[in-house]
């Protein structure tokens, strides 16, 4: 079985994601990243995904970015709640996140020996986010090609991303078919103390309206009703 | 003053990087990463050459990445010593480093409002690290401006690499004449306890070499002479 490392958040997509490396027959290689996150709740859901999709081996690692900040998920900067019709760039954008993240797997992926790596970005729900563009994963292609052992002695690195044009109710159909137990992810940005979702942020509104897209009923206990 | 972002290692290199980048007229924000390094006594030179050259802020971040391995600087693989005459890739490659750098360098840049990014590869001395080349630096620079926010707001990221085809000579001839004081830089990939440089290692055979070549007298203690 060919190896793939396997960026899991605990959330939604990256879950899907999984099952579907899984399904294409690699052997997965499971990153999580505790980056100091305000949902750190996800952590633990990643944890509990990872065991119950069988990865070979699940990482979880700490780089705090808070030090950076700029973003509410890394900052105090309140995470907007209710309907937001802001245009740009959301608040909840962490700044190079995904451009470190993918640094980060492409290491481990050299030093394992895969050529694949999978990331559950989406350029629809969240269409602000640069580096969830198809334009940024190729541009990151072409360069983690260049930037590694593989590309020097004519390897190849292929970044995955099975999720970026799909809607989040065909995400929601995808892993349900895929026996993704959706009640063991976590999508929310702001939950309490206790983990429990909020319902209200741009996240939960997304996962709500995914699943009634999709004619599949949501269990996730919400903190608060819409 | 416009802001830029330098990546310190502690070493000589990066310590010209910074000063050119002060002649240059930027307010300098310091990134030096604790990754887990062999040669770890580079974090104190670091601090040290950060405060003589008068940094506007030096951040020092932790982020492990033994857990990658992959090079004798990050796992228990030995440092050659001696001359080493094998092609290729050397062992104290490690992967996917400056990929990961330049992506904290970035994030970083991106809060800071800095569109200046330093960093003191070097494509002369290690041809064999596949990111020190300027291909690998050209890539990273066209992903980056697709990576942030100025991506998509139509700012610019600048990834300013001014020793990438510099002999070491020519370094510590430059150096020299900006007033670095390189008895403060490491170079050492195996130092003793101490924090003595080996003598022995590529690192250490260069730097001497350098100054050699540079006419210029290398007031680094060596822990063994050749």
């Amino acid at each position: 079985m060919p190896k793939a490392v396997v960026l899991l958040s605990g959330g939604m997509d990256s879950a899907t994601v999984l099952a579907l490396a899984r399904r294409k027959g690699f052997a997965c290689h499971a990153l999580t990243v505790d980056y100091g996150q305000r949902h750190r709740v996800e952590i633990a859901a990643a944890r509990t995904i990872a065991r119950l999709l069988g990865v070979r081996v699940h990482k979880v690692i700490s780089l705090d970015l808070r030090w950076i900040g700029g973003s509410a998920l890394t900052s105090n900067t309140p995470v907007p709640k209710g309907r937001n019709t802001i245009a740009g760039i959301p608040v909840t954008y962490v700044p190079a996140r995904n451009t470190i993240l993918l640094g980060l797997a492409l290491g481990w992926a050299e030093v394992l020996g895969a050529h694949d790596i999978f990331i559950g970005v989406n350029a629809i729900d969240y269409s602000g986010y640069p580096d969830c563009r198809p334009a940024f994963i190729s541009a990151f292609s072409r360069m983690a090609r260049l930037a590694t052992r593989s590309g020097v002695e004519g390897g190849r690195v292929r970044i995955h991303t099975p999720l970026i044009r799909r809607s989040k109710a065909d995400i929601v159909r995808t892993g349900t078919r895929l026996g993704v137990d959706f009640r063991r992810t976590t999508s929310c940005y702001d939950p309490d103390r206790r983990g429990r979702a909020c319902g209200r942020c741009a996240a939960c509104r997304i996962r709500r309206k995914g699943f009634a897209d999709a004619g599949i009923q949501d269990m996730t206990v919400y903190h608060q009703q819409s």
